[in-house]
């Protein structure tokens, strides 16, 4: 069976977070996004990413936890703990979900209780006590992609080969038809996958956020 | 003689992107971080890392590039060109200073120039051509730290420690005195490295910046 890999996040605290965690999951082949707890979240900074990643909601991490013991996953916990070994060594050995801490206070008890092993990432410098949560996440995908031994993308000279993705003003053109049926495709599965309520640069009904992003846009968007 | 690392950007449009690359940059043990043509910058996202993290400044590459040969630095791009390795294959010999591109472009023509050798991060899925420049640089840092084998930071508990850094309500208390010397000798380096000019979550005399730093703080802080 095909190696794969998930990253799954529970009750992420900053919901811009998600957009760039998705930038970087496409890019590392990851299978599925899984967001337990909560559900809302700002595709902001995902640069259209996450309309390419597969994303999946449950309410508890024990649910998790069954789903991906049913594709027979690891779960891995992003996290120094007594034990936890470099990620750079590479201690995989099969299909694997990475259980990425909540930002700032790192795994809690339940959570590296759903856990059947942990890698941390070595760090060398005195001036921060841990690294941004999408950073620590894709140098452990990085990582595992090297140990899987993942198909590099095709390249398009300096950049690799995003898939077409419709746009809204030619959506009904034939040359993105196939697009669209995949777009469809991809957002019946999300829906199906629990409901995932995605808030496109703040969302609607949520004006202060909404316009926060909006000015953000203009001045420094993550990139 | 001890293997450094160095990281070198130009011109970064996106004033928010040294915050989150300072607090990589410190986490991976880098000694300077190197500012080309632009100098004005955002701290957030840094989470208080800029004050741990030697800046220097040049007004042009081949400046940098002198600087950088005077202490006897590779010049690594970090882009897909033709002959660009695998970063994951640690192509390094000593120490070296890793040139980002600008976001979304990629390196020029002129950044490449000054380039002794490339490395590129393999991409295995469709969604994104590139990743966000704090991901990229802390991928290649990672790697560089584990080829050079620099010492790991020591721990408490799951966190790395931080070393000290003077909070200002307790700026004169004893304990403190020590951090504030080095804090101050920080500033006075990065100030005689030719001026460098910090912009605090937007900034004086930018109040559209700040007002949308401060409304985002409240909404969802990259962390």
């Amino acid at each position: 069976m095909a190696i794969e890999s998930y990253v799954v996040v529970h009750n992420i605290a900053k919901r811009h977070n998600v957009g760039t965690l998705a930038r970087s999951a496409t890019a590392f082949g990851v299978t599925e996004l899984i967001l337990v707890g909560r559900r809302d979240f700002n595709s902001f900074g995902s640069h259209g990413s996450t309309s390419h990643v597969r994303f999946r909601h449950f309410h508890s991490l024990l649910e998790a936890r069954q789903f991906l013991k049913e594709k027979d996953c690891d779960i891995c916990g992003v996290e120094i703990t007594e034990g936890a070994l470099p990620v750079n060594q590479h201690p995989f050995k099969k299909s694997t979900a990475f259980l990425m801490g909540n930002e700032g206070t790192g795994l809690s008890a339940r959570e590296c209780e759903i856990c059947d092993f942990f890698v941390y990432i070595p760090q060398y410098g005195c001036g921060t006590a841990s690294l941004n949560v999408t950073v620590a996440a894709s140098i452990v995908l990085h990582n595992f992609g090297v140990w899987a031994g993942f198909s590099e993308r095709s390249r398009d000279g300096n950049k690799f080969v995003v898939a077409e993705r419709p746009e809204k003003q030619v959506r009904y053109s034939a040359e993105t038809e196939e697009a669209i049926v995949e777009e469809r495709k991809c957002k019946r599965e999300n829906a199906a996958n629990g409901g995932f309520f995605e808030v496109e640069d703040g969302g609607k009904g949520d004006s202060s956020s909404a316009a926060a992003a909006n000015l953000l846009d203009t001045l420094f968007i993550d990139d």
